[in-house]
């Protein structure tokens, strides 16, 4: 078990069905030293590829990419979220569906921050029907720019999204898979050796 | 002059007459060596304190926090900026006045991450009017927590948040104070001896 997986066996909380509450150290309240190693490990699996810029989405996701960049020696980029449509011309933007909150928004990059010449990793905490990380890629092929990787913290392994973006051919890497949650008990996928 | 004064006079754009953007290193671009600095700058001046938890807003200040917190070894806490006067009861919250957007939104923090045995190091990345301050320490006050500070990237020292905060005896620490902004020329306070 790497110290993310320990943390969530020890610290998440199961709220009903399909939500695993986290923000004592992940969204809300930051351990930072836990976030700065998975830094390291994203660093770890990815060092081979020809990263120059760590994307996310706020406001979640920006702790894990700024760890990450600074091991990369690149900069990081939040996507900014909105709910109305019309964003202007100088951005890239995507319609993101959330199926936790039953609504959707808008995600945008301005295009200074994202060029034909960039080779992205995108990471994020949670990655659930992969709406975000579709949103992302819209953004990452409106600047021509390439995805090298997706980095996530925790992936349900139980929703549909990270099956989807592996099909595709996507190089993702998540740091800890929640196979199930019943009855309040999490199970964790067992890595692959 | 720090590497973010020279980073504000190389890059820093001056749209209209108080708004300074420096969205290219600070807030949608991170350059995350420069924050990890700031954090560094962060913890030498307050390291005498007995902070144990460093407090922002959502989504900008995160980066901040994160690096001073990491300098600390401390959590870092954001409080989420939200539009709708029903939060419940499990959090705190305070109304902040946007002079920018014209508009109120709300931040809150759960109650579970800020408590009275907490001493608070307050960051983010720009101080004008100081809203976002006070809201803070509406919530700091109604978890009787102890604020032991605030850290600011860049203070507009041409508006009157910061005179303010010093007046109440408030340890108000800021990496930059852009004293005028006119015709697109920055002017920065010089530090003191």
């Amino acid at each position: 078990m790497n110290a993310l997986e320990r943390k969530i066996m020890e610290q998440g909380v199961v709220v009903g069905k399909d939500i695993l509450k986290v923000d004592m150290f992940l969204n809300h309240q930051i351990d930072v030293e836990l976030i700065r190693q998975m830094g390291e490990d994203f660093y770890a699996y990815f060092r081979n590829k020809p990263i120059n810029k760590v994307l996310t989405v706020e406001a979640s996701g920006i702790a894990i990419a700024c760890f990450t960049a600074l091991k990369f020696g690149v900069p990081a980029v939040f996507a900014k979220k909105g709910y109305h449509k019309n964003v202007g011309s100088n951005v890239y933007s995507a319609e993101v569906f959330s199926f936790t909150k039953g609504i959707s928004y808008r995600i945008t990059v301005m295009k200074d921050y994202l060029t034909k010449d960039d080779h992205v990793l995108f990471v994020d905490d949670f990655l659930a029907n992969g709406a975000a990380a579709e949103g992302i890629m819209q953004i990452i092929s409106q600047a021509g720019a390439t995805l090298e990787g997706i980095g996530i913290a925790i992936e349900k392994g139980f929703q549909p999204g990270g099956e989807k973006l592996r099909e595709r051919g996507i190089d993702l890497y998540s740091l800890a898979i929640v196979d199930q949650m019943e009855e309040g008990k999490i199970t964790l996928r067992e890595h692959e050796q």
